[in-house]
């Protein structure tokens, strides 16, 4: 395909000692070509593919320095675009890379709309839709095992599940369309029905298997919405607290990061956990009271998962109680704080309370039972399967969404097939679910969400 | 000079397209080489300088894929660091570039402190002290002109000035010298003192001419710190506003930059303008009354420049009268505001009271007169000096303070030699103007000046 040339910023807006604006397109090369001036006379254009070039930029219009420049040349089509691509790495100041972009949105670029590069490498055939896709889930990673998964998706892995699976639908249907075609036997119907069957039920677990990975890998994508609920003085400060320090925050220890960023959230092993900040936990003390027992539950059903503090050295309240009451049918742990104190709690009216869910005892003023409780976390959810490290894992809504309608899909068939329905009829619903899964990898999609997609994108990607 | 090797990130922190983590010294090749697998078996320790190359980085402990990474090889003395540079362009996510700055650490690099790089340049003696300086103004400019100083600087604008003004006092010394040694004629005396004179005052007027630039040089680089002051109601909110939004904000329209930045400065005509927030004005509403008039002074005095905001529709009063009184001698403009309604206002006893400060009248609420008070602006601190791009600003305070300095020094012997001081003694002053001004460019300076220096750098530059 052909496009017009587009650029960007490529690198996160801030102070910095380098920053990048790119271009892709056929221009690439020419738009660069005026407005560098190198050491030797030698044009970008005449310069081999992936090598570096140090100069100055210059304004063709005023003749005076722009910017000192390295500029990194990359010929179509072993780009990430299959286009030209050239790099002008500047110096990372808001005036510098700004200065640099409008020279060359001066000089023939267009800016680019969020996500055009990945689109361009989607559009050209570098790499499917679900690739694509995962390319910003990489860069929006919050913990390691969430980057792993995106980092699998990108390298092709869950594209190739499900163009096996297509694949195999395809055959089927095929295999089917010989037999009607050629019905040697007096069996063909049931014959055809039988090899439906096999196959649909094999299709059917393993988009029942895809599924059952998705809860995960939303989590691991999006992180946990956690709220911390209790009375006063129980140490709902203390807990966010502990987990924010005793966690590597997501962003680790480079200095440099915002505070933002950390607060927004930790990494419970791997989990990353978006923790509602103090504000927010302040307001939780009283919400029964302001808003009523019914409001809070709806309230608290956007949290995925509750953390309900009770206080070991003081007996259990109404409020305790109610608060049982808002979570019921929620993703709960109990925490039984300040246990170093003597206990008054009613522990076995806590156990009745808490019903199957897990209850986990601290000391966080003694820095006690932390890891416990992050355990609780992991296990509640991943329940040991987070090690199987090379586990494909559906982690997108979208993708998450057709799985599902595929897999019903295939149940119609199936149900089809039982009631001994007709096969063209069977056939459509066998047809139905590889359009389906073709949707995921964007063999079958309209542009509009294509366009939507990657307007999700940030810039310069 | 032989160093370990470092690693840094050096793109800004956050979420965008691509990072890089850079690395620099002998081992940079080698330990790339530990993490690195593309395409073909060739080694990045052999493959030609300045190119790129696709692959994965493999973490060789668990030898799984850590990163999907584009690499640059700048092999010494050609780069920035004069040493050999790897630098590794990943996925701009702030899990994959820490993780890519970890797995680098593991393998032999060391973390780079703030300015290492840059450090290096000048201790490799690829630019001087002014020049290395000027890198980090260029990433902090806050508008095209600072940027333009920044840059002249860089290229060693200042540098070849300051180099010409100390060779020139070296020749003097020398040319001294021979006479002393040589003394063929009776008036050697007499003729060294007049030899002296003449290259004195020359250096002294050329340093003059510097220090005369240094305070627009100053404003440039670090932006003139503005309150705007006023009874309630008369506008000032609206007048803040009017210059955040009729003004390009620094960052002008570059989507994902956060607000903090753009409303921490406006450019005005090239003047960087740091105003102070909503908050800070509302403040100043009582400022007189809660903390008293000669504590206001001191508040106020900290500010490069005062809007003095009068309401043209009411009569003057006592606390605008105060507020003149407590801006006596800074920089103020006055403002009389609401224009649009009947006039109220003693025209002669505001021009009374500000004495010779400019006076602009505006009407906010319908966008007059803005351009006027922004023409006031410019010219209180430029006086059409700006228009001279070429001009080389001192901006840094290091460099103003040398230079005053060397001129005090210099100034020294010149009295010493009208005052008939013996040639020695002069020749002591002299020898100081010219370690002063070696200071600026790192020719004679201490290395833990050099590490203070340094260490206000970003980290990765």
């Amino acid at each position: 395909m052909e496009f017009d040339t587009i650029t960007a910023i490529s690198t996160p807006m801030g102070e910095g000692a380098i920053a990048i604006v790119r271009l892709s397109g056929d221009e690439a090369l020419a738009i660069a070509d005026k407005i560098y001036k190198g050491r030797s006379a030698k044009r970008l254009s005449e310069v081999a593919s992936h090598t570096i070039h140090y100069g100055h930029l210059i304004d063709p219009k005023t003749e005076k320095v722009v910017e000192e420049v390295m500029i990194s040349v990359m010929r179509g089509p072993k780009t990430f675009t299959r286009e030209d691509v050239v790099e002008i790495n500047c110096h990372g100041g808001l005036v510098s890379v700004n200065r640099v972009l409008q020279l060359v949105l001066a000089n023939g670029a267009r800016l680019a709309e969020p996500g055009e590069f990945t689109k361009r490498a989607f559009l050209n055939g570098r790499i499917d839709l679900s690739q694509a896709e995962a390319v910003m889930d990489l860069i929006r990673a919050k913990t390691d095992r969430a980057m792993n998964v995106a980092l699998g998706q990108m390298e092709g892995r869950l594209s190739k599940l499900i163009r096996a699976l297509r694949q195999e639908i395809l055959e089927t249907l095929a295999h089917v369309e010989v037999n009607i075609d050629y019905p040697e036997y007096d069996d063909v119907e049931e014959m055809t029905h039988g090899i439906f069957m096999e196959r649909a039920s094999h299709v059917k677990s393993e988009l029942e298997r895809l599924l059952r990975t998705s809860e995960q890998g939303k989590i691991l994508r999006e992180g946990l919405s956690t709220v911390i609920i209790g009375r006063p003085n129980v140490g709902k400060s203390s807990l966010l607290n502990s987990l924010v320090h005793e966690n590597k925050a997501i962003v680790t220890d480079i200095p440099g990061t915002t505070r933002d960023v950390i607060e927004e959230y930790v990494n419970v092993r791997g989990v990353p956990l978006r923790l509602l900040d103090t504000a927010g936990i302040r307001e939780t003390e009283d919400i029964v009271e302001r808003i009523g027992v019914e409001r809070s539950r709806a309230v608290l059903k956007e949290a995925d998962l509750i953390l309900l503090v009770l206080n070991n050295s003081d007996e259990l309240t109404v409020e305790d109680e109610q608060l049982f009451q808002i979570t019921e049918d929620m993703d709960v742990i109990v925490i039984i704080n300040k246990m170093d104190l003597p206990s008054k709690i009613n522990i076995d009216k806590v156990k009745e309370l808490a019903k199957e869910r897990p209850i986990v005892t601290t000391s966080l003023l003694e820095d006690q039972g932390v890891d416990e409780l992050e355990e609780a976390i992991s296990s509640l959810f991943f329940a040991g399967s987070l090690e199987a490290g090379d586990m494909t894992y559906v982690s997108n809504s979208r993708h998450i969404a057709l799985i599902s309608q595929a897999l019903n899909a295939i149940t119609d068939a199936m149900e089809a097939i039982e009631a001994g329905t007709p096969i063209d009829l069977v056939q459509i619903d066998f047809t139905r679910t590889w359009e389906l899964l073709g949707e995921i990898i964007g063999d079958s999609v309209h542009e509009s969400l294509i366009d939507q997609l990657f307007s999700q994108f940030c810039l310069g990607k």
